[in-house]
């Protein structure tokens, strides 16, 4: 190999394992550190993430990255993407990145006092200098055609404001009236409980291992706010959390399982350089959703799924059957608070925040603003009045943190995962019935085929357009919905 | 503060950071990782050490340390000891540190299986490249006036071979005839069990508790070879390992804690720079084996122990006394094996370490010739034949991995111990009583005040005349031992 991609590959591996540190310290943090470990943490990761920016920067690397001379397509990929990655990084001053840093802690602790007093006065200030931080942020990127192009290509290379509008926009009208005629349902089976929180692990236990967890290359912890951590291809680390009072656990674990088996699949040569981890936001999240709703509330899901439940609790389910546990996991119902919304109006959650960064950014929309225009639009989209700011404008830690640009690629990922799902059943036709064997392989398979194992090498687009054989379209999402609230209104739905 | 001086505690906390990150890389690899992320895992941490290396050696560094100006004692402290560990890095050409490194892996690898078929011929090679390579390293230290000086000053510093040979031979010398007098006694009661691991984990975290560990600082989990981490000050990992047949869970737990408390007690204002560690190997070692040995069996801690060990056990220990537990735990017999040996052998299996070292490196003693001089040294200080090679020179990890000046700390910390137990017991003079009512209190303040706060702000040899009142001396530790025995042999050891 030429010297220049030698030194080029050791130096980006170096980076990627100071990100793997991050994700372990995080994850560590969140897991099993003691409590009084915090301080220390937080300087700890600073130093990591500023040491891995650093050497990312480096003049060297751009160096390297003019005169490696690609010997493969996987060379040419490498430094593609890690020109684009280095060209993005260079633009920002490091003094902007401390400030936006430091205004996203400000902001946190601002918004913990703010939500817990349901108090927007408080929140504002902070709120008001993480957008004007985010506006010096975006004038880095001077070749954005709009503002908020910048913000969203950040989470979402190449993707256009005007797509997301588009997309998304679809996306709202096609949901809205289905939201509206949904038939009222009743899940009282899975409220209230208890749900004894033994039984619930023992059961995610049984789940996870059908659907391909290893311990070799998997834990399964608990955390408060669930996520996924990939601390290496071989070390992925899922968080969930347990209730006594529903069994949420089941559809959080599987989506992180989502993302985590994203990780867990892509080709080990990608491994330790800026092609190996999920290509997107976006594509990361249809993932997840795609395991946490079409494959969790599938009725093939349940099928085989019910009889581990009933055996880890018998004296709730005794009497039921999957059928009824089937139509209680599939309710739609319009709720104030994003984390605890249905699989259909959570799009809606967040296509309404989508709608006011771009107002924020770009449409004149003032801080001051933000209640009014959220109690506006939760009126239209979901039929709901916000009682409070506690419940509207204040659920969410993003933007107090200085996050925007993030939240589309929620809904986005759920438009992917509908062409993922149609295009799916075309090509395993009897997929319903293999979830109900237990036989998850064959999805797992399709994906890791389709979309996992390229990481970064391909495109968002590309990704999306090779796996579903088509451009980013709410349609197949949409019709999954529609054929779902159909079967549930004729009582066909399982 | 002058800019200089800034800027230096700034890259000393970065490179004080990473270390805390090996250390969490280390411990999660042992506790959490799944074990398939292991080979990534080699090179995170690979990654983790060459940057603290290079950020540390760094020439900016050097110009610092030059031109930082002190404002106070702890700056003048901080510089004089991140000069000397500078000047002690950059002495080691990199490629040394690499070719070392690589020969203590090849070397741990052909140790697994010399001492699986215990075979020496399948070590030698491994264990003649590792001493050429360290003769390399001493070489690096010409002002030495010893080879062995290098080797000892790397864990030990100031210490000199003379004073090593000088302690360990007078403690050589007065253990050999203790051991050869001590009375046979019987210690059934802690062998073969069945002593539940459920019931050993009750028993010490009640004991943690007692001695002062809060889960807001401390965890404690499992590990097949039991050690401390330090994570940061206020977030320190003990591991222990548990078996049905015995107890040592008990010992080890404590020796782990000896440890951990030292670190827990360093001065915060020491955090994150070189100052923020305990100060050598064998003061870190006296920490342990105080725990261990001077507390853990010591008539007062099983007077408060026993209640607990027989509510745990009952059906073991319903029988018998408090007594018949203590004189138990302090059994007196030769082993041929180090890590399983009693409290007073323990030296001497370390001694006849250090004496071989001594001559590999001084003394024309050749890597072939270890066995046969191994089988006579276990012969004259121990009374025993070494059977086999996995019993004898193979039965350690530390000269397959290359680490040499090692052995003797832990022998130097159990002199220290002596010294220190001698100073409490007159500092404090109803210790044993506190003991007894459950109060570890009165130790752990004497001990964080008079050696752990300091760190390294003062240098071992500091550390130990200012706490015991006098230079290293191995009779403290005779005495005790001797009192120990005497007792025994008179049935006053209760």
């Amino acid at each position: 190999m030429p010297p220049a991609l030698i030194e080029l590959r050791r130096r980006l591996a170096e980076v990627s394992d100071l990100e793997s540190l991050g994700q372990l310290l995080a994850w560590d943090q969140e897991v099993v550190m003691p409590p009084g470990g915090a301080e220390w943490r937080a300087q700890q990761r600073a130093t990591v993430e500023r040491l891995a920016h650093e050497r990312f920067v480096d003049d060297r690397i751009g160096e390297l990255l003019e005169a490696a001379i690609p010997e493969s397509e996987l060379d040419e990929d490498l430094i593609r993407v890690a020109r684009r990655d280095f060209e993005q990084a260079r633009r920002v001053p490091p003094e902007l990145v401390e400030e936006l840093a430091h205004a996203s802690a400000t902001g946190h602790e601002a918004w913990l006092r703010a939500r817990e007093d349901s108090d927007f006065a408080l929140f504002e200030p902070p709120m008001r200098r993480n957008v004007e931080l985010r506006r010096r942020w975006i004038a880095c990127f001077p070749e954005a055609e709009r503002p908020y192009d910048a913000l969203l290509d950040y989470y979402e290379p190449e993707m256009r404001t005007a797509q997301a509008e588009d997309a998304l926009g679809r996306l709202r009208d096609g949901l809205v009236p289905l939201v509206e005629q949904a038939a009222p349902a009743d899940d009282a089976l899975l409220h209230g409980g208890p749900f004894p929180v033994d039984a619930q692990r023992r059961l995610i236990a049984t789940i996870l291992r059908q659907v391909g967890v290893q311990p070799r290359q998997w834990r399964l912890d608990d955390a408060v706010h669930p996520f996924a951590a990939t601390v290496s291809l071989d070390d992925v680390r899922l968080t969930t959390r347990y209730a006594e009072d529903d069994l949420d656990s089941i559809f959080s674990t599987l989506h992180e399982f989502g993302h985590g088996l994203y990780e867990a699949n892509i080709d080990r040569a990608l491994a330790r350089s800026p092609l190996g981890t999920g290509v997107s936001s976006a594509v990361h999240e249809s993932q997840s959703r795609l395991w946490e709703n079409m494959v969790g509330r599938s009725p093939g899901f349940w099928r085989w799924c019910f009889p581990h439940l009933r055996a880890a609790m018998p004296e709730r389910f005794g009497d039921c059957t999957w059928e009824d546990v089937h139509r209680a996991v599939n309710v739609v119902r319009p709720t104030l608070v994003r984390v605890s919304a249905d699989e259909v109006t959570y799009g809606l959650h967040v296509i309404l925040r989508f709608e006011l960064e771009v107002g924020l950014f770009e449409g004149g929309l003032d801080v001051a603003d933000l209640p009014e225009a959220w109690a506006e639009r939760t009126r239209a989209y979901l039929g709901l009045e916000v009682p409070d700011h506690a419940h509207g404008v204040l659920q969410d830690v993003h933007w107090a943190e200085g996050l925007f640009g993030y939240f589309p690629t929620y809904a986005l990922g759920t438009i992917v995962s509908g062409q993922l799902w149609c295009r799916l059943n075309g090509d395993i036709p009897d997929l319903d019935e293999r979830f109900a064997a237990g036989e998850f392989g064959p999805l797992a398979d399709w994906l890791a085929e389709k979309v996992h194992r390229w990481g970064r090498r391909l495109t968002p687009t590309e990704v999306v357009e090779r796996a579903t054989g088509g451009p980013l379209d709410p349609g197949p999402y949409l019709d999954y919905v529609r054929a779902k609230l159909a079967g549930a209104s004729a009582g066909l739905i399982a």
